[in-house]
């Protein structure tokens, strides 16, 4: 029977992308085009022009990505008029037939966690299909998600090994027996992949390995070979095309590639006076930006040496 | 100078209270008064019937709490009517000179850290005094927290042993050196607390501690004193008042201690008929039932045998 990782390959071979966009409004990165009727000081005004700028990027981007990646708390921080323009990319989303993998980390005790997960996972004005979940608290924190996603059919990824510099002071302790502990995390993950798999063998219960640790990478996709990976880092923070083969099986799937600000702001290293950029050339850049991400990604994973 | 811990020490004095209550508005467990007009398709409805729930609580608590502790995910799952709901309990629970600590558990890399350490400790609708922080991340996840929180004069508590059953998956982890991994962790976090200490001796980066783990919070309290512990955990959830002694100081500081269902839905255990429950009698057990919790509390705080 198929799930929601059979959903993410066919989708992949149909858009054939595996690039993932996240959705980090950053007000400061903006355009004046964008800014010029917003009240700065209201965050109902901000939160319209976040509308608009998602949407100019979702219509840049839908041909050439498989999903977009709201970052929550670019939305939360402008509160409930926040969340008001995050449902409404959502929905934008997914008019434009765009998976949509909700960014945000969560993990609590079990009684909470199923509330997150519902948020996330269910039928509210704020799920999407996907969700990042952190894992601090054990089982009980994550098995909620699980539960949920199985019963909509969506899916969730597993912080494993994030993308940022100070990853290592947790995930990479070295435990009593030798092991690293995000090793450790991966065999636990396989444990419930293993017995979740879809038609292409691939689990709806993914991970996180970020795209600035390929050599960790390798070793956990050998570990965890029934979980797609969500690769937030590749661009701005690091992560480069040629070390990408390692994230892929040997078919160049099970892996999603994201990248943020190197195609949402892309537009701002095209010259100094990037404030002045028009809509049609903010689209432009950010559709070439995708599009060569793309093409980078697919070279990468389909010419890979094994 | 001061700092936020000596607010919250402060407060304790004032209030002979270090009592936190958790609202935790999960609607199934509201009596049919406050649903009586609620249309439970609705989210704008439902976050209607959480506000007038939530006020109920703070009217019946205030004069025995010191904080209250909206648990996000309760708030998140209706969507920006939710998060409508969480702000308007913000501004109420403020207007009754109460703390309000946003149980969020969040934490990411450094720049989106940053973004919602504005949203829970800046000066926005959601923001309130303090915030929880999941360290999984490493310290560029927790550091803008602390950076953002300072610059505000408020504060936070990084999870460090959660009252959770699974919690030691992660957090006990045993390490080359022997050591427990939330112990390490203590470590790291007396470095920094120890340097930004206030009038009373404690930082207003605090802890995380489950009253339901109270030999690992003896450890803890020696390892990081300079840290105010929160702890949840205590009754429904298993943590015994007894037991509550080791998480404070010699002079009966140093811990705020969190119930959430104990006191928010003390109704329940009164009768089999607890859906017919009146909004007085609701009101009035509930504040019987922070009373009976800040006394007991009280009573092993300031008799602990050291």
């Amino acid at each position: 029977m198929g799930n929601f990782a059979d959903v993410l390959i066919d989708e992949g071979k149909r858009k054939n992308s595996v690039l993932v966009v996240g959705l980090d409004p950053d007000i400061n990165f903006f355009p004046d085009v964008l800014l010029e009727n917003v009240d700065t000081s209201s965050n109902e005004s901000i939160a319209n022009a976040i509308y608009e700028f998602n949407k100019i990027i979702i219509d840049a981007v839908a041909n050439h990505v498989i999903a977009v990646k709201p970052q929550l708390a670019y939305y939360e921080v402008y509160g409930s008029y926040g969340i008001k323009a995050l449902e409404k990319t959502i929905s934008y989303a997914r008019s434009k037939e765009l998976i949509v993998i909700n960014d945000a980390k969560r993990g609590d005790i079990g009684s909470t966690s199923t509330a997150y997960a519902r948020a996330f996972l269910g039928n509210g004005t704020i799920s999407g299909d996907m969700v990042t979940v952190n894992p601090f608290l054990g089982s009980d924190g994550y098995m909620p998600f699980i539960d949920v996603a199985k019963e909509h059919n969506k899916g969730l990824f597993i912080l494993l090994k994030t993308s940022n510099p100070s990853s290592y002071e947790i995930q990479d302790l070295k435990l009593e027996n030798g092991k690293l502990l995000y090793f450790k995390m991966a065999e636990q993950i396989e444990e419930l992949a293993s017995k979740t798999v879809g038609i292409n063998n691939y689990s709806f219960i993914g991970a996180v390995v970020g795209a600035t640790y390929p050599e960790e990478a390798q070793k956990i996709r050998k570990t965890l070979p029934h979980s797609i990976f969500l690769v937030p880092g590749f661009g701005i923070q690091g992560g480069k095309a040629e070390d990408l083969g390692v994230f892929f099986d040997e078919n160049g799937i099970g892996a999603l590639i994201s990248s943020s600000r190197g195609v949402i702001f892309s537009y701002m290293n095209q010259n100094e006076d990037w404030k002045k950029t028009t809509e049609t050339d903010m689209c432009r850049h950010i559709t070439e930006a995708a599009i060569k991400a793309k093409e980078q990604i697919n070279e990468v994973r389909f010419n890979k040496v094994i």
